[in-house]
C-alpha cells in the first residue's frame, strides 16, 4: 500500500467533503460551522478500510489496467467506506458518552470546546454546563446521521452495471445491519442486559468490526474488478478472519503496549472497563476478584496498569487471545490455499501482505 | 385518498419489514426481538407522506395508466418515506429524552417495559434503572440507524431510468440534509445555543418538517410520473408552503384542542415547553412573564392549560400563527395558479383536496 494511493484516497474524501460543506451554507452559518468541525474530525484517519479496498482492487487488475471510470468508482467507494466508518465511530462515542477518541477530542469534545466560547444568549444559570453537553451530544448524533446518509448516497451513485450495483447494495445493506447488530450486542454487554462470555465477545467483535473493516472492502474489490461470486466469497471469508484477528491484536496492543505503539490513550480500555475478549476470559478465572475493582473506575490509577497486565497474563487471558489471533490468521491462510486457484496471484499476495502487517502491527 | 390506497401502502411496508425481520434472525434472538418491537412501532402511523406521494402520482396518471413496474416503484418509495419518517422520529425522541409519542410508549418506552421483565444477569444493584434506560436509549439510537439505512436502500434500488434515479437520489439527499439541519436548529433553540424568535422558528419548521413531509413526496411523484422539471419545481413550491401550514396547524391544534381532536397527549407541547411559533411569538409580548413559569415544568398542571390558552390568545400569538397558516395556504394557491398550465388538472385538484383537508384537520 504505497504513498500515492493514500494521496488519491485522501484527495477523493476531501473533494467530497468540500462540496458538501459548501452546500451546507444553504442552511445557515451555524450548520455550515458544524460541517467544518466535522470535516476536521474526519481527516486524520488511518484510511485502513479504503486502503484495503483500493489495494485489493489494484491487485485484481495487476495484469490488465482497469477503465478510468471503474478506478474512479473504486475511489468513490473507498471514500464512502471511510465516511461510513466515521459515522459508526460517532454513534459509538455517543453510546459510550465519550468526548475523546485516540487521545484527541472527538466531534462532541470539539463542539463542547466551541460551545464554551459561544455566546449562549439564553440565560440558564447553573444549567449551562449540562445544556452545552446535551447540545454537543445531540449535534454529534445528527452528524452521524448525515455521514451515514452520505455513505449511502455514494454507494447508490456508483457507476457500474446494474447487477454489480445491486450486489454492492446487498453487501452494504448486510454489512451495516451486521455492524449495528454487533453494536447492539456491545451495548447489551456493557449495560449488563447480556452476561459476558468469551465466545459472545468474539462473536460481537466479528460483527461489530470484522465485517465492515475487512470483509466488506475485500468483497467490494472483487465485485468492482468483475470477479466471480465464488472468488468474492473466498476473499470475504479471508477478510472476516483477518478482521477478527485485527481487532483482537488491537485489544492486546491497547492492554500491553504504550500509546506510542498503538496510538490510543494509555490504558483507555482499562479505564473504561471495556468488555474485550481478554476481560471476558479473565472473568472465568480466579484472577477476576483482584481484577474487577481495578477496571472501569472513575478514579483509575495508571500505576495499577502493571498489576492488571500481570493478572491478565497469569490467568491465561493473554495467551487465550493470542491463540485466537493465531487461529484466525491460520484459518485465513487456509482459505487462501483452499480456493481452486480462482484468486489471482497478486490478490493472494496482497492478502499475505496484510497478514504480515497484522503481525507487525503496521496496519 | 381512498381506503384501497392505504391498504396497498400498508401491505408494501409490512412486506418490506417482514422480510427484514426474518433476515435479522441471522444475528441472534436478541436482535430479532429488537426488530419485532420496532415493527410494532412503525405500524400505526397515519401514512401521511406515503399517501401524498401515491395520491399525487395517481393524479399525474389520471389519463393514462402507468406501467405496473412504475406503480410498484411508487409504492416502494412510499414505504421508504414512512420508514424515513420513523427514523427521524426515533432520533428526535432520543434527542428530547422522550419515552412517549402521541400518548403511547415509543420504541424506547416499549424496550424499557421489556427490560423490566428481562433477567439482566449482571448484578448492578442500585444502578439497574439507569442501566435499563441507557440500554433502551442506545438500542433506539441504533434502530434509528437501521431505519435510515433501510430508507436509503429502498431509494437506491428503485427501478427507473438512470436520469430519474439520479434526480430521486438528489432529492433524497437534499431533503435529509435539510431535515437534519432543521433538527440541529431545533436542538440549538431547545438548549439555548440560539436565541428564539418567530422567524427562526418558522424557518426551522420549514426545514425540519415541511421539506420531507410535503415537498419531497410531491416532487417524487412528479419525477416518477415523468413530469418536466419545471412542473416538479412548481409542485415542490406548493408542497413547501403546505408543509409549513400543516406544522403550524398541528401546533395550534395541540395548544387549543383536546387529544381526541389531535391525537397527541393533552397539552404535551406545554408540558415539554416546546419552542413552537406560538411560544416564539409570545416571548416578545408582555404575556411572557406570566407564561414562562407555566411552561416546560416537571410538575405541569393540566389545570393551568386554560390560563396558557387564554394568554396565548390575548397576546396575539394565536392570531399571529393563524395568519401565517393563511399566508402559506394562499401562497400555495398562488403558485398553483401561476404555473403555465404545466400541472395536469387532476394534480391541481389533488393539491386543492389537500388544502381542504388541512383546513378541516383531516390530513
Amino acid at each position: 500500500m504505497h504513498h500515492d494511493m493514500d494521496d488519491e484516497i485522501q484527495a477523493t474524501i476531501s473533494s467530497i467533503l468540500t462540496t458538501r460543506t459548501a452546500a451546507a451554507h444553504l442552511h445557515g452559518a451555524d450548520f455550515s460551522a458544524l460541517w467544518k468541525t466535522t470535516v476536521e474530525c474526519v481527516s486524520g484517519g488511518k484510511l485502513l478500510r479504503p486502503r484495503i479496498l483500493v489495494g485489493a482492487f489494484d491487485a485484481f487488475c495487476a495484469d490488465a489496467q482497469p477503465g478510468l471510470q471503474t478506478r474512479e468508482s473504486v475511489l468513490q467507494m473507498a471514500a464512502a467506506l471511510e465516511i461510513l466508518h466515521f459515522s459508526f465511530l460517532l454513534h459509538d462515542d455517543i453510546i459510550d458518552d465519550d468526548l475523546m477518541r485516540r487521545g484527541e477530542a472527538n466531534l462532541m469534545g470539539r463542539l463542547l470546546v466551541e460551545a464554551r466560547t459561544s455566546p449562549w444568549p439564553v440565560v440558564v444559570g447553573d444549567e449551562l454546563p449540562a445544556r452545552r453537553l446535551h447540545w454537543a451530544r445531540n449535534a454529534g448524533l445528527l452528524v452521524g446521521d448525515l455521514m451515514l446518509t452520505l455513505a449511502h448516497q455514494l454507494f447508490a451513485r456508483v457507476q457500474v452495471d446494474r447487477p454489480s450495483r445491486l450486489r454492492i447494495l446487498d453487501l452494504l445493506d448486510a454489512t451495516v445491519t451486521e455492524t449495528v447488530a454487533g453494536e447492539y450486542c456491545d451495548v447489551s454487554l456493557a449495560d449488563g442486559y447480556l452476561g459476558s462470555d468469551p465466545d459472545l465477545v468474539l462473536k460481537m467483535t466479528c460483527m461489530k468490526t470484522a465485517a465492515y473493516t475487512f470483509e466488506l472492502p475485500l468483497r467490494l474489490a472483487a465485485v468492482l474488478a468483475g470477479a466471480q461470486r465464488s472468488a468474492e466469497d473466498q476473499l470475504g471469508q479471508v477478510g472476516r478472519r483477518l478482521g477478527v484477528a485485527f481487532q483482537l491484536q488491537d485489544d492486546l496492543r491497547s492492554a500491553f503496549e504504550t500509546s506510542n505503539v498503538h496510538g490510543k490513550d494509555d490504558h483507555s480500555d482499562f479505564r473504561e472497563g471495556k468488555e474485550t475478549a481478554l476481560i471476558a476470559y479473565a472473568r472465568s478465572t480466579s484472577a477476576w476478584e483482584q481484577l474487577r475493582p481495578l477496571l472501569g473506575t472513575q478514579d483509575f490509577l495508571p500505576s495499577s496498569a502493571p498489576t492488571i497486565q500481570c493478572l491478565l497474563t497469569e490467568c491465561g487471558a493473554r495467551k487465550f487471545v493470542e491463540s485466537k489471533v493465531a487461529d484466525q490468521v491460520e484459518a485465513a491462510m487456509q482459505v487462501l490455499m483452499d480456493g481452486d486457484g480462482e484468486l489471482p496471484t497478486a490478490v493472494r499476495d496482497f492478502c499475505h501482505e496484510i497478514i504480515g502487517k497484522l503481525d507487525s502491527g503496521a496496519l
